[in-house]
């Protein structure tokens, strides 16, 4: 599995000082190659709780790497600023005070170029460190690794928190200095007909023992389960699709939804998917390469909250697949993410209509909301400290999602993966799987 | 199983006409038993949104039975006001607009007497309909079946409300005439040591496919789960161990919290669970038979949030149960609830110590919180009507509750039961059973 | 002035033991009298947060007798329930801890029934001790003379609150046992002809330096003021002619609104007066003798706010008066308020078409909003102790209400006499008084 | 009084077309001189609901000119972009739809660049407009008047708005290059001793009828008031004094303050002025010059609500001016603004401590909270269209401030000026003069 490519597909556990610097940088300048177009103004707000301003991924990532590594394991590193601690903490009790979640977008300094300061003197200090060293520790390669698979979760939270920042801005704006048209190609394909695949009854395993890759704490502890027998659609629910819903009154009608779904609704007034905009009787969407536009009914649905999800799939008198049946699919259909499935690699920011009978869109695309709560699996301890906060105190009233999304970088992906968020939140690129019991 | 002693112990499905009069008249008195003591004031206050007025129970419980059997199968049944339903629909959308839930308390009229008025009309009409048959048909058998289920639901919620009422009143009024001193046995009882019951791993079975005896949809659908191996402590966690918690700063140290959990007693600045009070240094209690009492070490600890079991747990270095895990340890240990329990009909309306070495608490006292998200069975669907709006709709961001409480009617129970409640939800008699995973 | 009368028409400032007396329990009695017709539940709610539960209204009124005067003046006296200050103090921050506001009506105890007990006992300590002394010494007659006014005010609010309580129950039941039929002298009549009355330029004295007659220390203090011409209609501002301003999209069109009132309606979807409701494209109002029953054209529009008299005012291109011409006008017209006004004595609870060529309605009917922010008059000074948190400390934020309404008592009112709410405020008996200077 | 001076004193009524551009561009230039050091992202920001982000800022001053003026005089002017009225619309209800107030800080589009380049157009086509003719119109004239005042006044909350973004990031950032030392002879200037001016009994005349000099609609109609005698500070209170209130735990003693005052106080847990800080038993303070720094006792104090001006009143035992007592002392006194006050153009942004006996501080430095509430003047009426909602829709729940503060343009001010805010507004430059009445 190692080898030249394999730092394209996977963040291994124990890499050599080579390929953990080569990883280390193409994830951090690629960070800052999704900056390219923003302006300035871009980096400063934050017009949802949930959406941070650029500026604050750009600093935070790398006070990560500056506290879990710099500081403990670089002999002479002398910290950047410590008040930026205070600025860049995101959520870690054991690391002291930090802003309020809600002000970040107020901190108008530490500026955009100080925080662009700070990313080359840490991004130099990690360098340095790795160079001193003969061979880095486990314990170093770990944390490495961690920060890189950290920062590549927020490269993924940066996309859908530019997208929120323009798209919510009345001029609509493009993220390309060009707008650009799509290719061709992509619109005129027709979404694949409808075909369900079976999985059988009995014992599977899912979660992963495997010391060779790196895996989050969540899905490790590789265990048994027993599924009933199932099928599953062969793709993503498409635009066109959800439409019919909208024009059924799946919106207004109250017994296809969940009660605290219902209640969602009303009181925000939802009657379409994030970013969805009725005019003169068309459906537009904004999306970050050609701005406000018609929606493309070959496209996967997407930007949809589960309680959404969880509605259409009721009205389809069908439902979600449970995390652990989508992992058995996955494992036993498509196991490998590829660089032909739609990752944040291909630049487009928007899934893409089904392109070929080969793909099952498990991988890319959309993360696929899930039935299944999420919870810790059967071995699953905290680790402790302060990495121990990763990923273990969220395990309450969110829901898995699976697969990544067009805003995932390919490397970071596998079966085992465990998004999760709360039932209501819609600003990621989120999408439907239908799936059925099989009696 | 059936017989005379069947009422008592279970809610049978295709009863006799004779059985179902007798089990309808039980529950209906029984509900009216447990308001005996209460003033005509106590009758209307709504202290918090979950809490409704008692004689809201009382109206909601005679609108069921009137709405789902009278106006369906009476043919010559009037109905008794045509307005009752908008104040006495608690959230069927099938069946018309109701009062705003948080109004429940403002409404003074109808008068408590109209209620109890309202109460014997329906009475006298199903008893009527009931004698009017020969035989009840499936259908009307299971709909007043489902009636005094859910009644007695209600007469649970009826004294975990009455308890909040007055226990937060600050005259802490018993319910009874009387102060009651608790018998002596109870408070001598030492709660017994600590002991561990391992169960194996391997395939189990839970949920019901019973067809002779009543339960809720939602826990239909036998179907086999996999269980890695476990144990789990022969009773529930007492107040003393609870208290060592407590001094220990188990509720100042965010690293034993979920981060939703550490928010929300920050928030609310709690640091104990529901009802506790400390004064001149020592923790009192409120309870309905004594007023504000010493709390007793040796009986359960109640009145938590899930937050709050969870984090216990983890202080203890262990782990709740998950349902299907306590479902399997119930069925092999102890499957069938008894007069013995603590249940409703003792009266005493709080958890006692454990009381001799047979019993594992695992029915009556306190319901159990488990680490299982309150989720659909695999085969589960949505019943058509409004009674599709019983279970179903509320399946997302609670977690599941198991084995009744000292609240609960003896009848109502079995192992296969799902109880079900937000996180932060404690003015029900919830408690905790600790577990851990065997490796 | 003084004389048998007197006791009718003043609360007088030294009077002697017997007509301090005959106040006392009169005034009392009254207060018991307005509850003869409430059900038990009725005591208990507070649909708002404005809105005290009747009983507690029966309770504080007790408490201000007991914690201002026989605490301190009655030697032998045993306070009833020390529990009972934290119960019934309204905003004493000297007096102590109180419950806080928005609980009152969760505290279901101490009882009605109760509450009446103590009643009874103060109104017995109070007898005994004006019976133990030859004459009652000026501060001792000037806190009867505080209570009695105190209580009388909190009459109004009783029937402010109950009719809140009873108007926002969906069966909208009459206070009275049998729906009463309005006298038809009252619905024939007409309302009469517009006709503004002129007051002319000049200096004016308002504000009272009586030292014969009890007045509220916010009153006190005569002084010049200077007034420049104007002139005010010669009686309300009837339900008819508001209607002409509903059907003229009033509430539509924000010119006629202050920014804030605009907002205030929008945000609460704010359409016509309180308590009135449009079916079948009729209008229909709550009131306590009739329930709901057909708007009378005739009578003085009631129950609106500020915001909504003022926005009248600006569509009919006119204004409101200040309070410093409402009292300069009302010395000049009608000094003296009279039996014959409708104030809360002819028991009808709502106000009245003018009813003949004398009556300005300047008392009685509705209190009328000035365009007075309520603030000092010049030599204002709060008085020490918990008695100087009776008035001043309210003195932010509030307008000016003059007159009187049909829920005052006669001899509560004076021409000085100065009432204030905040500007969204509704649930009192508020009317509109036109205006205009004359340039 | 017209000359080449007035320009930097008044803005007169109708000035030649020379003196307005002049006027103009001086204005115009100010605004962006203020700017001169911000960085981009500062203009982005909006920490408070009040707070405007400074671009927002630069391009509303643009629109109002745009709206009110170009597209309506200027024949050949084509809409710089028909979507920045949705942006830049403040609060007319005329004008149509606009960004809601507290999304102003999530508008990172328009780019600043772009809103200086509206800025030019502008400018440009105003000044083409004026070139274009041979003498401005009556109402052109007025129009330009009142975009020049309108844009003063944003001028003074760019100051407020800048000093609270800066003010509330943990960096505490200067606004200048260099942190400023200030000039010792501020620091070292001692505050005066108090000494009280009296006024005496009688008729005054406040407001304006003057044609030949600007001012806003809400100050208009000279009318005579009545004052009793009465005394005012000499100064300013200072931030020593202010001080021992705080020493004297005025914060904590409920008898100084107005009952709403307490509430918000105590909500939000307020002990100090705005941008006070207590680190290490010192008290410090941000301002705009020293970043943060130790109080200067001598200086007035400022950031204070109108409930601590008030509260610090009821602690000395005086009271605040009404605003006829204080336009009154005023034309009394010291009828004009001068230079020499403290006023934007002395670039401290801080009020100064007293600097010579002449001075009594009655401009500049501090806006001075009167305890009179913002109401309409005897014979005050609405203008019609857009410009009536400028000043009318706001006078309710406001209470006035006069004389001006260290942020307000020289020429902007004078004696009769009427400025407003709610009660609990500390963001601008707020200061406390005290008076009392004379008996």
């Amino acid at each position: 599995m190692k080898g030249k490519n394999s730092i394209l597909e996977k963040n291994i556990v124990s890499p050599t000082k080579e390929i953990l610097k080569e990883q280390y940088l193409k994830t951090r300048n690629s960070t800052v190659a999704l900056c390219k177009y923003l302006k300035t103004e871009d980096y400063v707000a934050q017009p949802a709780m949930d959406v941070s301003p650029p500026k604050w991924h750009l600093g935070h990532t790398t006070w990560f790497f500056e506290y879990f590594i710099l500081i403990g394991y670089a002999d002479r590193y002398k910290e950047y600023n410590p008040s930026f601690a205070y600025f860049f903490n995101s959520y870690y009790e054991s690391l002291g005070n930090r802003v309020f979640r809600g002000d970040r977008g107020n901190m108008t300094r530490p500026s955009v170029e100080e925080i662009y300061q700070y990313r080359s003197v840490v991004d130099e200090a990690i360098i340095m460190l790795l160079d001193s060293i003969p061979f880095p520790s486990g314990e170093l390669s770990k944390l490495i690794t961690i920060g890189i698979n950290h920062e590549q979760q927020h490269q993924e939270l940066l996309i859908t928190d530019i997208k929120y920042i323009l798209g919510h801005n009345p001029l609509y704006p493009s993220l390309f200095p060009q707008k650009q048209t799509t290719p061709p190609s992509i619109n005129s394909l027709q979404g694949s007909a409808e075909e369900y695949l079976e999985v059988e009854e009995g014992l599977y395993e899912i979660g992963t023992s495997d010391t060779d890759n790196f895996s989050y704490d969540n899905e490790r502890g590789k265990h048994k389960v027993y599924l009933h027998p199932f099928q599953f659609l062969n793709r993503l629910v498409t635009n066109g699709e959800y439409l019919d819903f909208i024009e059924d009154k799946g919106y207004q009608n109250f017994t296809f939804w969940l009660s605290e779904g219902w209640d969602w609704i009303s009181r925000n007034q939802i009657e379409a998917p994030l970013y969805w905009h009725k005019m003169d009787n068309y459906w537009f969407y904004y999306t970050l390469t050609e701005g406000l536009t018609k929606i493309n009914k070959n496209s996967p649905v997407t930007h949809i909250s589960f309680f959404e999800a969880d509605a259409y799939a009721r009205w389809k008198n069908k439902r979600l697949l449970t995390e652990q049946e989508w992992e058995s699919a996955c494992l036993h259909y498509t196991p490998h993410p590829s660089n032909k499935n739609n990752f944040m690699e291909s630049l487009t920011f928007e899934p893409r209509p089904r392109e070929n009978e080969n793909s099952l869109q498990l991988f890319g695309d959309c993360w696929e909301w899930t039935n299944s709560a999420y919870l810790p699996y059967p071995y699953y301890k905290r680790e402790p400290g302060a990495l121990g906060e990763y990923n273990g105190k969220f395990m309450i009233n969110q829901m898995v999602l699976r697969g990544g999304s067009c805003a995932t970088p390919v490397s970071h992906i596998r079966p085992t993966y465990r998004n999760f968020f709360q039932t209501e939140k819609r600003w990621q690129y989120t999408g439907i799987r239908l799936a059925d019991s099989i009696s």
